[in-house]
């Protein structure tokens, strides 16, 4: 049975994580405007990894064992600090880490659910060390330690700047992080997937998702997206600047989606965070940008910003440099991929669809003098 | 729509790369059983790069390009040097310094043809002088350097033992590297195809597939099998083994396949090379076991042998530590790999299929003193 390209619209498999439903999100049926309001990401995690939201005990043991899980083995640091950290892409640097963190598990290959529940805090807690280490190393800076009585949202804050954040800011951030942990089968997620249904395992299935998440099609747009905004660089040149693009043929970053027509709904939140935060930092423009790049887009192609789009302007007025924006969109997007790589082992079976050949006909083989 | 498990018989891609129809697999319109019997590993790179077999010319250029390619970058064999080496699967350390060369190639990022093509060599290239230096530093050897004037099987066996193989070594191991080489959208091509259809780099791609190739249900099982033939020891033992296994429903790895229902082209070849090298190495039992256990479970189940089951034996006559078959696998596997991203990269659309919501219904958020 040929399939559409790309494999649009083919269910892949059957999962309980998260739906799309025109264009409501829900994960394990709670919709995410509703997580955006009054979740926590670390109560999201709970939620995609055990299908029901932590009760006051529950959310403090999990938030207990992200912070104890925080530190980095120093064989892992001192690896990390040798990467020629400033020549390279954090998402490439944030792969290599991720595959080393399975070379000093001793359990790296154990498959069992208590030995996998422990690489996901594991995972999930380092991951932040991991980005945050990277973004001070490279400007001369000693990495900064978590501190264990801190969410993960101030953490990361804390760990990047060495300040400790502001209650907005971290509002901001946690919100962010909720609205990025999981989506259904999008590509980096279907990647794990289809890496760990040969039972490979949890360090396999993350490492290849973040080599996904990478590209610009996928997570790599939130970074792409700044750019543009910075080439742009004030309202009156927006309109220009997208019908020359589009003239070219070229994609703008930041709009349109596999799966939601309508509009994705995770770009409304980011979009009233993008205003608040611009115009508490005072630079109001990249918002009025983004907004104008909007109108005069939608009024040629009928697509809506996705989750990406105002995500770059959010992040840029937290002052997390540009391409942090990917590497940050994986710390919480890996919470998801923990859940889909958990649910995949429950009830497996390879991954192996076919292709439909269309290169030349049989040949026979011709001994190299006469060709 | 709903696929059955696992993808199942879905086309997910048009490919023109390799085909199997029945029981008859093609690379670029070239039987299987023509090439084994007449190309060398380097030739069939060549096929499945460029879809026809090289001149004289074009093949002298791809080996000098491939041997002029091998040596390691100083820095990451410094990095190799100080894993844990002989604590953790080599699959994982290949994961991870394949992720490692990317950091140390500057052009890493560049997406155009021709510099993926210079990364589809020197991939080609290290990925031999990876294993075979992770082979040599966790016994405390040094690495050896490539000679630039082997062949790519002649060298991967030099570099391994330090010593010119014999020709019937080269032979029969640079048949093994032709019968592994591409297979289609197995579940590591697939992941790497899925993987870069966002447009991520082609270290990226190969990264994801490694990790899936590592999994006992693909490239890992090669390993399974001989540590199963270990287990079992004698020919005697075989058949009790077997159908206590079977009696505890446990899989019995080397047999059975998505695709191939009647039979796995490429296990006769590998059966015969079973036969000849355990000859030679006065160790014939391995093949007599593995014919025994061929019998007794095809006996049992209508699941003939796959590419795993004969080249365990094979591999293990040639001298190879068990735990270096699935790499030996990669070292091969990597041409299609990069055929594969590079195929997809030429008319490339985001993979991105869909997963069919089976959790909770609709919930409401309840605060968390409520829980
Ligand atoms: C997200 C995305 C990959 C979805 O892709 P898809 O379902 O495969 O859709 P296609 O790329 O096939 O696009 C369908 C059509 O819309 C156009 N289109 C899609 N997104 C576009 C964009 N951002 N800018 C301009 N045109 C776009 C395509 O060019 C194509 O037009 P055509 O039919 O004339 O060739 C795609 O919309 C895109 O590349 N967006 C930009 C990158 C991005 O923001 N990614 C983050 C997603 S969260
Ligand atoms: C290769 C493989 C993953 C293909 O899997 P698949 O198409 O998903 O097939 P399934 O696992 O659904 O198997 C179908 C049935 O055959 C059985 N089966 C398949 N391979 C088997 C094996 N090697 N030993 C025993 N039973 C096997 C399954 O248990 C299943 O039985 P059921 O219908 O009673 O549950 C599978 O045959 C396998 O696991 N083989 C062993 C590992 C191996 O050699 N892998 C290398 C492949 S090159």
């Amino acid at each position: 049975m040929t399939s559409s390209k790309g494999l649009e619209g083919i269910v892949a498999t059957q999962s309980a994580i998260s739906s799309i439903i025109d264009d409501t999100l829900t994960y394990v049926g709670y919709d995410i405007d509703d997580l955006a309001y009054n979740a926590s990401f670390e109560e999201v995690v709970y939620l995609l990894w055990h299908k029901k939201l932590p009760n006051k005990e529950e959310l403090t043991q999990l938030k207990k064992q992200l912070a104890d899980n925080m530190s980095l083995p120093q064989e892992v640091l001192n690896h990390f600090k040798t990467y020629p950290i400033n020549e390279v892409h954090p998402m490439a640097a944030l792969r290599t880490a991720v595959s080393l963190l399975g070379l000093y598990d001793k359990d790296a290959e154990v498959m069992s659910d208590e030995s996998n529940y422990e690489k996901a805090i594991s995972l999930q807690a380092k991951i932040a060390t991991l980005v945050t280490a990277f973004a001070r190393i490279r400007k001369g800076q000693e990495p900064v330690a978590p501190k264990s009585e801190l969410g993960y949202a101030e953490n990361f804050l804390y760990m990047l700047s060495g300040k400790l954040p502001e209650a907005i800011e971290i509002e901001a951030f946690d919100k962010a992080l909720v609205l990025h942990a999981d989506h259904e089968l999008n590509a980096s997620t279907f990647t794990a997937r289809v890496c760990v249904a040969t039972l490979s395992d949890m360090y396999s299935g993350v490492t290849a998702a973040i080599g996904a998440l990478k590209g610009p099609l996928h997570g790599g747009a939130n970074e792409q997206v700044m750019k543009m905004l910075m080439e742009i660089g004030s309202e009156d040149k927006a309109e220009a600047y997208i019908l020359e693009k589009l003239a070219n043929k070229e994609k703008i970053m930041g709009f349109g989606h596999r799966v939601y027509r309508l509009g994705d709904p995770r770009a409304k939140h980011l979009r009233d965070m993008s205003k608040q935060l611009t115009t508490l930092s005072g630079e109001e423009k990249w918002y009025n940008i983004s907004l104008k790049v909007e109108e005069v887009f939608t009024a040629e192609k009928n697509l809506p910003p996705n989750v990406d789009f105002y995500s770059a302007s959010v992040y840029h007025s937290l002052g997390i440099d540009h391409d942090l924006f990917t590497p940050i969109f994986a710390v919480s997007r890996i919470s998801g991929w923990i859940a889909h790589i958990l649910e995949q082992y429950e009830n497996n079976r390879l991954i192996r669809p076919r292709a439909e050949y269309n290169g030349p006909g049989m040949q026979k083989y011709i001994p190299i003098e006469e060709r």
